[in-house]
């Protein structure tokens, strides 16, 4: 069993970096204190014995030897970046448990055949730049890394600058390495390990996404002086689309969610009719044909609203992915680990979208969750137990030691 | 008659000072492209032989001598600061039509016996510190200087010390003036005048305004992990809101108006269930007891909304006037100006605030419209024709002489 209070105390240290305003964290990704908390990451990665690589997305890559040089590593990690009002486990429980592992198998003496090597995925989150989950999608092939690096945020800033300046781009060719298997370790960011009572979740499945970044025109007015019947008023239509993108959600209940969460309205004065909103609608499903599905109603629902309305309406896809089913050998692997370790368990679908559902294209893939408080996340609330952080490493030691020393 | 070339030339000299990004301006109040315009303003002034007054909040008055030192001055006048995707005319042409009389008095050697002052109001617009008219509501008692200076703007920057900072805060009593009478010349900012084929808008009224800012308090959660029944989406409620505002407003039209122009969402992640948002709601009437019971109804109708889905709802008044009605003298000495110059005229309610209807509570007051293509305004394509500009120009001359000369 891996060393509890050690693996506490990293995230507490970590979670210093990038305090929020409510007990969180606001460390997002290419800002200082994303710079700060990788700094942190690769001292105790160096006071752990290991070697630190780091690719030209700023994936940081932390190896123990194997005996055997020529074995491919078995992978662990997760991200260290967070939401702007974010936890303090989303993440960086998959990096410091990682972490703590190779910490353990150093004061066990534990040798492995295949090298271990623990990740920490430069924007995971994906608030700052779009998509979500970059830098592992660059890895595994989905994305360029022109295309990543021209990414901007609403100020303008370009991914590949950013990464530049805060001095976290490697040399390394970011599809160079090759992995014997992939383990992320991960807080489950939804209710149902809590409300079951089980410790660990068995990820079997990763629901799919989609993000359509949708732009209403209507037209800048006053907001006295216009009658009402010569309005164009882009944020009442973009009310009506909220309203019918629940709708649709809610008609796949409960094999869909669906939301907004970033909106933006233009010029945003109390007294001028907004001319302009920019928002971004968040679908998922673990089935592929409802997502297209909520998609295409999505378009084909909110284009007469703003029709009858006068209105232009647009539609960008600025993210996604497919729905995942993760490597059995893997799972399976996990699963015994639980079993091993007399861990309460259940099979899960992530509800969220994890570097490793990138991972798995190239590799062998697999996670392991552990409950949090109320579900929550992207909440600097967001809490879990020490022990259940402890539980989720363990079991994450054992998959890894099943899959690395043969 | 004024001078057509020279006041639509200093239109477009002022109009080069913080350019917006389509044609129109963005000399946001007490910034520094503020501070220049005000520098112009003095300049030409001072051109002109005026001496000039600066009071404690900023407002300008640029004062041509009359004959009788005994006699209180007419006032016209406007504000030079505009919205943040403003046009080249708003509240500008009442400051630099005032500017134009007193040249064409200079040139013709017109005596009057009342003074004549120009004031440039600060903060008319309301956009970067609510409310609107801020300047003139202190100088006509209803707000006092010190919960002025304690406006903050979006970033937490003080009225007082932005007033500070760009140096235009004078020594004056804002309260010290006295008036013989105050006259406005703007531009409709809707499309009745244009539509009815007229040159001069005789303002009789002006409509009421309530600003009710709207805090709505969901729960930060996973937009992916999250099941549709646990979430609290304040970004939803908002939309259910918005649509309850339209209906509102429609219900009592045509004699009411009523948008959101002002939406802040938090934490704005693509990814994240907004847990808050804060919106402005504008309703408009010249009827007060409809804006009473808008309000009213507002806050009943909204309030089952969010506690239906689990969410507090706080309403903030945080700004508002009455309905006005101009004094008779005044506009009849509009009216009277306008048919001895022949020009086409009808009698008007303004559907928007202006410094005229706070000054009307301490002076005889009138305001003098002139048309603006598409009733379009609170957008950089507001545009006039010099015409237009020149007719409203000249009824004030004649307005101002009648009201000044005796
Ligand atoms: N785990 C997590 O929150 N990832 C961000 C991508 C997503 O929105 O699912
Ligand atoms: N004239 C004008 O746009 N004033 C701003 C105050 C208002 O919103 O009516």
């Amino acid at each position: 069993k891996i060393n509890s209070e050690r693996l506490w105390d990293s995230l507490m240290e970590m979670a210093k970096i990038g305090p929020g305003v409510a007990g969180g964290n606001n460390r997002q990704t290419l800002t200082d204190e994303d710079s700060e908390g990788r700094q942190l990451f690769l001292d105790w990665c160096k006071a752990a014995g290991c070697t630190m690589g780091l690719d030209q997305m700023g994936n940081m890559f932390a190896r123990r030897e194997g005996t055997d040089p020529e074995a491919l590593p078995v992978y662990v990690g997760s991200h260290l970046d967070t939401q702007p009002t974010g936890g303090k486990y989303d993440g960086v429980l998959g990096v410091l448990g990682g972490l703590e592992i190779l910490r353990t198998m150093n004061d066990l003496d534990i040798k492995t055949k295949h090298p271990i090597v623990v990740v920490n995925w430069t924007n995971e989150e994906g608030t700052r730049f779009a998509p979500a989950m970059l830098s592992s999608g660059v890895f595994a092939g989905v994305h360029t890394q022109d295309w990543a690096y021209d990414r901007v945020d609403a100020e303008g800033k370009a991914f590949g600058d950013e990464l530049q300046r805060i001095g976290w781009r490697g040399d390394e060719d970011v599809r160079a390495r090759k992995m014997h298997a992939f383990f992320e370790l991960h807080i489950e960011q939804g209710p149902i390990l809590e409300a079951e009572n089980k410790q660990i979740g068995i990820v079997t499945h990763g629901q799919g996404l989609s993000w359509t970044q949708v732009t209403i025109t209507g037209k800048d007015a006053h907001t006295g002086s216009t009658p009402m019947p010569m309005r164009k008023n882009a944020g009442l239509a973009m009310a009506r689309v909220l309203d019918k993108v629940e709708a649709i959600a809610l008609s796949y209940a409960p094999h869909a969610v669906g939301a907004a969460g970033h909106i933006d309205v233009y010029p945003n004065s109390r007294n001028v009719i907004p001319g302009k909103v920019v928002f971004t609608i968040d679908f998922r499903s673990p089935d592929l044909t409802v997502i297209t599905d909520m998609e295409a109603r999505l378009r084909t629902e909110a284009q007469p609203i703003c029709e009858a309305m006068g209105m232009d309406i647009e539609f960008e896809k600025v993210g996604g992915f497919d729905p995942v089913a993760f490597d059995a050998t893997c799972v399976q692997a996990v699963r015994r680990a639980a079993e091993r370790l007399g861990y309460s368990h259940m099979d899960l679908i992530s509800g969220a979208g994890h570097d490793a559902c990138w991972i798995n294209k190239v590799a062998p893939t697999a996670m392991i969750m552990c409950p949090c408080v109320d579900g929550l996340s992207h909440n600097e609330a967001e809490d879990i137990s020490q022990e259940w952080a402890a539980a989720g490493a363990d079991v994450l030691l054992h998959a890894v030691l099943e899959t690395a020393v043969i």
